[in-house]
């Protein structure tokens, strides 16, 4: 066997070619724009503090303006040419060109680590993610409720352990999910409050003795509050962990629901969208909506990806580890974007959400479905209710409701040893005929279409709220990143500080 | 080839021996007291409504108090005789025995299901177990601090990727321990929240048309509120995913710290406490505290328990479904089980933290992890970072700080393009000296001993506020089933409702 | 709060009550025999080569000797009582006693080590529970074949993304499952020959200077050779990884399989066997069939005991860890415990299949799922395929081919641009009308009820040939422990060695 | 809040764009170029058997042929513009335009499916990815086996537990790591023979009436046999799960071994290559080998991709499913892809390991890794194994072995009860203070210098025979590939069939 090649770019090293590189091509897309951020910040605070002097802050903001400008526009590429290791360097690289320095001149990175920088962008890169990843979910719940009111009244067999159970609505159904979907963005709000905190002017991870105002550059950049640790601020993983597992929850609930929306495709309840279908091959007669394969897999991928990130931290050190922080990333952020991209098909698929041809009542009768409100009607005329049970039982182990007859009904009660009367035969023989009797159910929570628009009603409220929260959230985001940058240009044109 | 068997039990079917039978041995000894418990409210709401007669409320009550102290004392045994399928049934088949009745007049299950049962069971089983092991987390959290506070001044070398890097302390490490491990009770304390819903009145998924007062049944069983959508009672998972991923979270954050305390005790800067350890079949001097290895495993495992939970879930239908219920508790159980003994080995190894030789200032020095402050004290007179960082460099890539010399120096600030002066040079020479520096550092979260005793003190507060939530909660489910007995003997003895 | 206790029992330290009372009681039943019986190989071989004395040997060997009774019997009883801390040192424990002597006098461990013998006895364990793995894969697979050839021309519709694409039958689909469990049995094959190999004699992991001879306690305890390095041999993981990854493969498949049968259920194509069902609690008309929903947990649990498995080798060094050997045992024993539960339900479920009501040919035809035949009748005459595809996708989008009209067929050729003549015509109306054409296709493989029954005998006699294999091997083990006991027994009788 | 957009290019449909863009971006680079390749033969054999007209025949092959030249000189781009939804589409849509037809005319899916085409071509990509691998798991067992015989007498401290325990030889070690590579590679062969049976000629699942042969199409794509079950052929993911468990056993090992490694440059046993180092942002003394941390991430994330594998599988339906087949491609790809860094990184550290400097004598015997030699010398002399393991073990708690004295000696043989001679004290003396005996040691698979030679002589042996069956396969692939463009040209030219 001829030798094997280490490596596919001859000038570069093993390690930079199999791994460096790969790395580069998958960050520095994300983090870059975040790190120009943070370093103008940084470079602001530096000569504010007098750490710095104006001249040279002056200069180094001018630069990063540049750069900033550079990535908002598009411009700026992102190729791994050898020269640099990583988008930390990269940015060394294209600061001090756009300033006219040599990199050695750079102050840029006094007073801090690469550490502390990756730990303040990482979270900076999340926070506007998982914004948009829960405006979504916030929309899907919104629009599940909405379709929950329209379709307080569409009667359909309702299933457990994939066999007919009762009858129940699709409005009610959806008005469970959409409670789902907002218990899951309630905590992606909480995920966003431990997210951003700011790790900026920890560090390698023990601090500095030089003056730096650490609150001042988390201000500037958007955090809510700054670290009370040191250590934990460039070592920390909890946030990772718990956003990789809201992510797999996302996916793994909406995967539920997904089949529970095949089934009604494949009983024409609710017609097949045809935008979300493809075609066969060889099969001409078929449409398939394979959107809903798809979107088990997604769960199935996202809850790998929630491994990973758990398996990488759990097999660090507490310290700073690569492990824990930086080759968690690309589960993060390949997990959020497939995130975005389900609960937008998700919520695609609910506001497509169309009624074809509901079953008929006689159909609900005959898959037994309401077998239970007979018992129950006889439990509530005293029947114990495990006899009640049995009697029903035995009924509809022989034949369909629409088949009893008031001879078997008695005989039922006989075998059951239970006395019967005229009015519980005729209750036993009427109660299983009447599906839609569930839409005046008035009990809360209930299938009953009053409760089901309550029900639905309350979680558009909640909904709203929750959008609200997220829009302040990324209001704020953007009018502090808007802040800087007029900070940024002043000082440089102002020498105001 | 004989045919392989099929069963081990040939009094069973198949599906019962290899299925029902593990099942119910699992399962019945969690769930069965919660069974008793939440039959007791329901008996007693369906009386007080006017749904059952009173003496057959006075009956079942009774003979359910009877269960109840059979499964407090002890005396309750859980043998799968093949008579009944799961634990629901068996607990209707002690509850008639106990009446004197057959099941056929039973009523316990009149206007629920084994759906809002089991579901409710689930929550009360996990609620209680959720507050042991948070109350496991703050105590550690507490007691993280508190060595922090005693070890602010245990000068060690700090690492990163496995390399020394800076000096820190003991006291800053544990610091920055105890923050994660706030955030994780934190956490559970929400997840508490989800936990703490009563699904109890949602009966098979729809409800029911009989006047229950379901609110009732949940305040009798110490829920602090009812469900809102009965078809997302019975069929929701989200709490269950919650919980798994902090299982999880806790045992991969405390594998990180096992690996650095092991490493703390590989270099002897403390103890390897003997009741912690194993020996060695073979090799007479070892002194193994494998223990710091099998929490890694219990790290490894605990993930994996999460991802059964997530795929379980993740591969029903958004309806009720065994995978998404039932068939997860096992894993949050044991789970749960692994994560109270995981966190009493990481609480029991924080408590015995001694210090036994702390590295001394030359190692320290010897190690490269003060050069960082050279390189900080020449930026802080001016010198552009990277020129000072790779100077300082140069001069410790040729030898050790402690063996640098004048003319050394010198040369280095020349190689790099950077004029010098006897103060740079003397800053030089003394900065990387001096690693006990590090105690005096006055920023908020570092190393500085004033810094991380006032973290610690912030985190023990901080987990006496949590400490005292979580004992509020479980005085609140110890006195509402305190009470709850009370009210249903004073029912079945006077009658009273 | 008050402080949670960190322990059970008091009488234990915090390290042996959280962990090493767990392990005990999960693992001394499955290894101590294994134990023993490597233990009476050991000494004999020590005792052959003139390392331990005669007289010495044969008192230990006779202790020996009645503790393996003890096991075989099942007397033996396994309490954790806090006075060893392992199973290793509850055998020199038990040995001890039944010989008389202290444990300072045991010559039991001479010359190897736990850290062999535990690799010694993971393996021997392993390797049986393999055996009775594989004897059930393989009887599934038989099975499935003999079924696939009883049902060689049970006409079903068969799926393909959840919707209705062709015929098939019973038959066809279950030749293929019998395949894929082959496919399955031969490489437990292939996996018991890397578990079959002795580490013993490996010592810690360096071997021994002493004069012992390897090989012939690998002979004594079934072994087919021995190890070739004593470092691998130790520390090696490679055959935990290749079980755990099988049966993680067996359910998944098997759960693939298990929502295929409960359709066939839901659509009445098949009985659902009663003794595979549970009712409902409160709908009396239920008949579930949750085993298939069991199976599909079970298929995510396994994936999860392999993931624990993966992760906590990963997470080890390559030397002697816990991580990587111990502490995955449990996963395997518990993985393979499933797994035997699992293909016993699998098995049953195929030994109970029966047709109940086939669809029939007019619904097959409604399906749509007989055009693909339209459209290859056609371009069999010459139509470009692509063409015909369209033709008859339109004819089907319109209507179901029972109400396909000469008129249709000609504009339908029309708007495909393509001439028409009656002969094609009357093929394109009759093509879609005989589903039952697929029972004499005459491609190997293919749903032909003749390809059908090849394929099955095919299958059943690789089956068979893999049966004579699994027993082949048992029955050498059995053999040779026979064996070793008869000699151990001679040789404390006669002196003979 | 505002709504958030459901897609990123308005232009497309929600599932478009959300879906099928990301599908085809991922996947076409991979497949394209076998689906030309896999359609030539099927044309070619479609007009051999007469079901294509020759002139059919000839056009379609050039067309496919011009494809295939495309893709073969890196020509061909994949760009998504909404025209065509997959792969599959996209090269009707090539083909079509090359030969100036209309798809509608194309003639080249008849009598298959995208079913058996796309099984085909996913086996056709990963088995040439899997030969890649394979080699260079071979080479990397090979360079291993290497470096242990050159390293045969390199000494250094064994572990178990992370304590010292035995000296051992850094060539013993990497002879027992080749071992687990070839166990990698062997079964890396068994799965290549599971991959490389074509299903071409399943056709959706149930094959097809018309005249194909299927064996013919199997033998121009180099496939060794044909699938001998429609069904399986195109549902079955046995060989997907079987080639997801050994990327992530591979990986597993792999990161074991990195961490020995790790500690090998830390305690600068050997040198820590700077090719494979990175310096640090803040700390001018560092140089961090990095490399080590990621190839544990890569064990974590290849775990992962390998548990997204079983979850889709074992989520699907047991009948053509996207979950078990399309959807885990990318899966394999991405894991196989990084397999290959990874070993080739393994691969280059293990070229580049040089001896910097071992542990001294003295060391070795301070740590105390030399006890069990002297257990082991007075157990050879008679002492059972527990008494002189107790022995050893006093004296080495009380001081380290080259302070122990005559009379600390006979204190302990006294307190262990045991009588000693002056030969015996000489031996417990002495035994301890030779580490480098452990050279001569003669057992086979020990860390005696001759064992270890003859271990990895004998791992170079297999490696070359792996090695050559490799190179065999690939070899064949490649002829058979030329053979068929020759083929296919001669048919075209010549009209030979």
């Amino acid at each position: 066997m001829p030798r094997p090649d280490l490596k596919d770019r001859q000038d570069l090293s093993i390690y930079w070619d199999n791994h460096l590189r790969v790395a580069f091509n998958e960050g520095a897309p994300h983090i870059y724009p975040a790190m120009v951020e943070a370093s103008l910040a940084h470079v602001y605070m530096l000569t504010k503090q007098g750490i710095l002097p104006r001249a040279r802050g002056k200069l180094l903001l001018s630069g990063l303006l540049a750069l900033w400008e550079r990535t908002e526009s598009g411009a700026q590429e992102y190729l791994f040419d050898g020269s640099v290791e990583d988008p930390y360097y990269f940015l060394e690289q294209q600061l001090a060109r756009e300033c006219g320095i040599p990199t050695s001149e750079l102050d840029v990175q006094l007073a801090r680590s690469r550490n502390d920088l990756d730990a303040g962008v990482f979270r900076m890169v999340l926070r506007r993610q998982l914004l948009a990843q829960t405006s979504l979910v916030v929309q899907a719940a919104a629009d599940a409720a909405a379709q929950a009111g329209v379709n307080a009244e569409s009667l359909i067999i309702g299933f457990t352990h994939r066999r007919p159970a009762q009858p129940t609505t699709i409005g009610h159904v959806l008005a469970g999910l959409s409670e789902a979907l907002l218990s899951q963005a309630t905590e992606m709000l909480s995920i966003y409050a431990e997210l951003n905190v700011s790790p900026l002017g920890s560090a390698a991870f023990t601090g500095t003795d030089l003056p730096i105002d650490s609150e001042l550059v988390g201000r500037l950049t958007g955090f809510e509050s700054s670290f009370t640790s040191s250590y934990e601020a460039v070592a920390g993983a909890e946030h990772f962990m718990r956003l990789a597992a809201v992510h797999a929850r996302i996916t793994a609930t909406g995967a539920r629901f997904s089949r529970v929306l095949l089934e009604w495709m494949t009983f024409k309840w609710v017609e097949t969208p045809t935008s979300f279908t493809q075609g066969s091959s060889i099969m001409p007669q078929k449409k398939n909506p394979v959107v809903l394969e798809h979107m088990v897999s997604m769960a199935g991928v996202t809850a790998a990806d929630m491994a990973a990130t758990y398996a990488n931290i759990g097999s660090a050190w507490y310290e700073d580890s690569n492990n824990a922080t930086t080759d968690v990333q690309k589960h993060l952020w390949r997990a959020g974007e497939r995130v975005e991209r389900f609960v937008r098909m998700l919520d695609g698929l609910l506001l497509d959400l169309k009624v074809l041809a509901l079953p008929s009542h006689d159909e609900i009768v005959a898959s037994g479905a309401t077998t239970t409100a007979v018992a129950e009607s006889l439990a509530a005329r005293g029947i114990p209710w495990r006899a009640a049970h049995d009697i029903v039982g035995g009924l509809v182990r022989a034949n369909a409701p629409a088949d009893w007859s008031t001879d078997g009904v008695a005989a039922a009660f006989a075998a059951a040893g239970t006395d019967t009367t005229p009015e519980l035969v005729e209750i036993t023989l009427g109660a299983g005929q009447r599906p839609a009797m569930i839409l005046s159910r008035a009990q809360a929570g209930s299938p009953g279409s009053q409760a089901v628009r309550h029900n639905a009603a309350e979680s558009q409220g909640r909904a709203d709220a929750l959008g609200h929260e997220v829009q302040r959230r990324r209001e704020s985001l953007d009018g502090i990143r808007e802040a800087l940058m007029a900070t940024a240009t002043r000082a440089v044109a102002g020498d105001t500080w």
